[in-house]
C-alpha cells in the first residue's frame, strides 16, 4: 500500500473511541429501516448509494461521512446483511485526516485517492469484497445518486450475474420528511443563520462595506458552532441589490440603499438557507410598501400550509397578494425543501400539484426582485406540523 | 419557457453592464488562446470542459462562472469559431441570481435547472444549437472533466458523425502554470488566510472555545474580501489535534494543549490553503522540538524547490530532516498545485519524479502527526521563481 497509508487506524476497534455524532446510533439505524422498507416494493436485494461532493446529501445522512477532500463514496445498504461504505475520499491516504471517525458503520473500507498516492487499492476493489463477502454476487442491486454511472458500471462488470436499475427517487422521498431529532439539528442551523441575519441588519449602516457585513455573518454562524457555509454568502446592496445572489464587493453602504443577504450554515450535517433585507436608514415610501408586500406574502402562504396542502394553490395565494400590492411582474414563487443538502422536496413552484407532509422541513423564499431597485425576500425555514406550519427561525422578519 | 424564467435578461447587451471581474478579459483571450495552442497536438476542433460542483475549477478559469447551486456548465472552446458556455447551474430558473453577468464570455446560454421548474430547455439543446451555428456538427471533439461522461453521451447521439475523446490532464496542465494576474490573485487569498491563521493564534488562550477560533478566523477571511471559504475550517485541539483535519467542537482550550488549524478562502476564484500550530501557554520540550522539526522540514525542503527540482528529492530532505529529528515515523510528506480549485499540479509524493517548473504555486504541507499527542504543519502557498520559490504567506511560521 502506498506511503502513509492508514497509520491511524480507521477499523472500528481504533476509531469508535473517537466517535463523535450529531444523533444516538439509533437515529441512524431507524434510517436504514426505513429505506428497507421501501426498497421492499423495488425488489431490491441491496441497494448502493452513491455520494460525491456536488451530490453529498444522501452519504451524510446514511453515514455521518462528510466528504471534504472529493472522491467517491458508495453506502451499501443490503436487505438483511450488515451495511457498511467504502470511499476513497481520503486525504493525505490517511482516513483518519478524513474524518472517517465520525462514520457509525463498523464495516468502511477506505481506497485511497488517486490524486496523492502513485497506486492504491480503488473503491472498487473495496466494494467487491464487501458484497461478495455478503453473498451478493447474484443479487438485485438498486443505485442511487446523480452521479452515479460509475457504480451501475462496476456492478456489470465485476457481478455479471447480478441485475441492476436505477433508483433515483428513493433517497430524495426519505429525506423529504424529519425525524424530531433532525428538527433539533435543523433548529441549531438556524440559530446560526438568525444571529447572522440580525449581525447584518443591525450593522447597516453608511460607510460600512459588503465585505465588513458578510465578516461579521460568517462571525455569528461560526462562533455557533457552524462546521461550514451552506453556501456562498449572497451580500447586495444598492443597484446589484436588484440580483438578488452576488458576492460581497468592498462597496460601502449609503443612505438610501436596499440591502439584501442570504445565507445559512452547516452544523452536525444539517443545513440551513435564510435571508432578509431592509434600507440603509429610512426606507422610501415605495421601498417600504415593496418589502412589506413580501412580507404579506409570506404570512398569506404559511397561514395556508399544512399537511396535504398543494404547493400550487399556495403559489396561487402569493400571486394573488403580489397582485394586489402591484408588483405581481416581479414575484419568484420559490422555496425547497432543506436537510443535509439545501435542497430536498418538496420543491416550490407555480403549478407543483405536491402536497405538504407533516414533518416536511423546508425553506420559503417567495420573492420580490425588481431589477436597478432591490430584492424584498425574507427566507425562513419552516416544518410542517399536524395541522399548520412551524417558522425555526428568530430573527425578526421587518427591519423597517 | 417556464415560470420566471430570464426576467432579468442574460444576454450580453444587458449584462455586459454588470460585468465584475477579477482580471481584464484579455487574461482570459490569452488562456484560450494558450488551451488551443495545447488543443493542435491533439488534433482537436472543438474542446467541450465539463464542470460541475465536484469539478468547478475549469469552468471558473476559463470563464469565470462560479456554480453555486449545483449544475452542468460545458464550456465550448472551438479552435477557430468563437468560444462560448452553456449551464444549467441556474437558480429559480432565473440566470442574473446565478452570477452569470460574471461570465466575459458573450455567447452564454442557459438551460433551466430540472430542480425548480416543471419543463424547460435541457443545457443539451442548447449546446447543439451553439454548436451546429458554429459548423461543427462532424468535427473532432476533446471532451474534458471528472464527469464529463454525459458531455460524450451527447455528442454521439446528437452528432453521429462527430468525433470525440476524452483529454483528461489538457485543463489541469494548463492551469499548474500561472500569469502574473493569477500570482496577485493567489496573494489576495493568502492575505485572507494570513490575517485568519494570526487571528487564530493569537487567541489561543485557556478557556476560548474552538468554535470561538473558527468565528474569528472566518471573520477574518471574509471581511478581507473572501466570497466562501475553500474548505470547512479544521480546527483541533488536545487529543483531537491528532487528527489534523477535525471540524471545531465547544471544547475550550487548555494550558497545555496543541492547537492545530488548516483553512482558506476563495478570492474572485482563487484559493488559499494554509495552517498553523501552537502550544497553548508555554510549550514543553517535547511539543517545541516536534513543531520545531516539522518548521525546520519545510526551510530545508524550500531551499531545495526550484525550476527542474524532481518533486521526489524534495520529499528525500524531508524524510532525511525528521529522521534526525526522531521523527520519521510520524512524517507524511504531503503538497499541490492551487489556483482556481485547492488540487492542481503538481502534486506532493515520496517518490514523484514530476520536476517543478516556474510560476507553479502550490501549498507545501509537510506534517508531523502523532496520535493523541498533536500535529505539527505549517503549509505556505509558494511560486516558483526563476531559481527558487517566493512565500506568498506573510503570517509567522513559529508560534512559540
Amino acid at each position: 500500500m502506498p506511503f502513509g497509508w492508514g497509520r491511524v487506524s480507521y477499523m472500528w476497534d481504533y476509531r469508535s473511541k473517537w466517535l463523535e455524532l450529531p444523533f444516538p446510533v439509533s437515529e441512524y439505524e431507524q434510517r436504514i429501516d426505513k429505506i428497507r422498507k421501501m426498497m421492499e416494493p423495488e425488489k431490491i436485494d441491496c441497494l448502493l448509494v452513491h455520494g460525491n461532493r456536488a451530490d453529498r446529501a444522501a452519504v451524510r445522512y446514511l453515514a455521518n461521512f462528510e466528504d471534504f477532500y472529493g472522491g467517491d463514496s458508495v453506502v451499501v445498504i443490503p436487505a438483511r446483511e450488515a451495511v457498511g461504505m467504502a470511499t476513497n475520499a481520503i486525504m493525505h491516504g490517511e482516513p483518519m485526516h478524513s474524518g472517517i471517525q465520525q462514520v457509525w458503520m463498523e464495516d468502511v473500507r477506505c481506497a485511497a485517492h488517486p490524486r496523492t498516492v502513485d497506486k492504491a487499492w480503488t473503491i472498487w476493489d473495496q466494494l467487491e469484497d464487501m458484497l461478495k463477502e455478503r453473498g451478493l454476487a447474484e443479487a438485485t442491486y438498486g443505485v442511487s445518486g446523480d452521479y452515479a454511472d460509475d457504480v451501475v458500471a462496476f456492478i456489470r462488470e465485476r457481478f455479471p450475474k447480478a441485475k441492476v436499475k436505477k433508483v433515483t427517487g428513493l433517497l430524495p422521498r426519505a429525506m423529504a420528511i424529519k425525524s424530531r431529532l433532525e428538527v433539533e439539528q435543523i433548529r441549531k442551523a438556524c440559530a446560526g443563520a438568525d444571529a447572522a441575519l440580525t449581525a447584518v441588519m443591525e450593522n447597516c449602516k453608511p460607510g460600512v462595506s459588503e465585505y465588513e457585513l458578510a465578516g461579521l455573518a460568517n462571525e455569528a454562524m461560526f462562533r455557533l458552532g457552524a462546521e461550514e457555509t451552506a453556501f456562498p454568502i449572497a451580500m447586495s446592496s444598492g443597484p446589484r441589490a436588484g440580483f438578488k445572489h452576488t458576492a460581497p464587493t468592498d462597496r460601502k453602504l449609503q443612505l438610501g440603499d436596499l440591502v439584501y443577504t442570504d445565507l445559512g450554515c452547516r452544523v452536525g450535517g444539517y443545513y440551513s438557507d435564510c435571508s432578509r433585507n431592509r434600507a440603509v436608514g429610512e426606507p422610501t415610501k415605495e421601498q417600504r410598501h415593496f418589502m412589506e408586500a413580501n412580507v404579506l406574502i409570506n404570512e398569506a402562504c404559511m397561514a395556508a400550509a399544512r399537511p396535504g396542502a398543494v404547493i400550487g394553490d399556495i403559489a396561487k395565494i402569493a400571486i394573488e397578494v403580489a397582485k394586489e400590492n402591484g408588483y405581481e411582474d416581479y414575484l419568484y414563487f420559490r422555496g425547497h425543501g432543506i436537510g443535509t443538502t439545501t435542497h430536498v422536496p418538496p420543491s416550490f413552484f407555480p403549478g407543483n400539484p405536491a402536497k405538504l407532509e407533516e414533518n416536511m422541513v423546508f425553506c420559503f423564499e417567495p420573492m420580490l426582485v425588481k431589477k436597478e431597485f432591490g430584492t424584498g425576500c425574507v427566507e425562513d425555514i419552516y416544518r410542517v406540523t399536524k395541522d399548520g406550519v412551524e417558522n425555526l427561525n428568530k430573527c425578526p422578519a421587518r427591519w423597517w
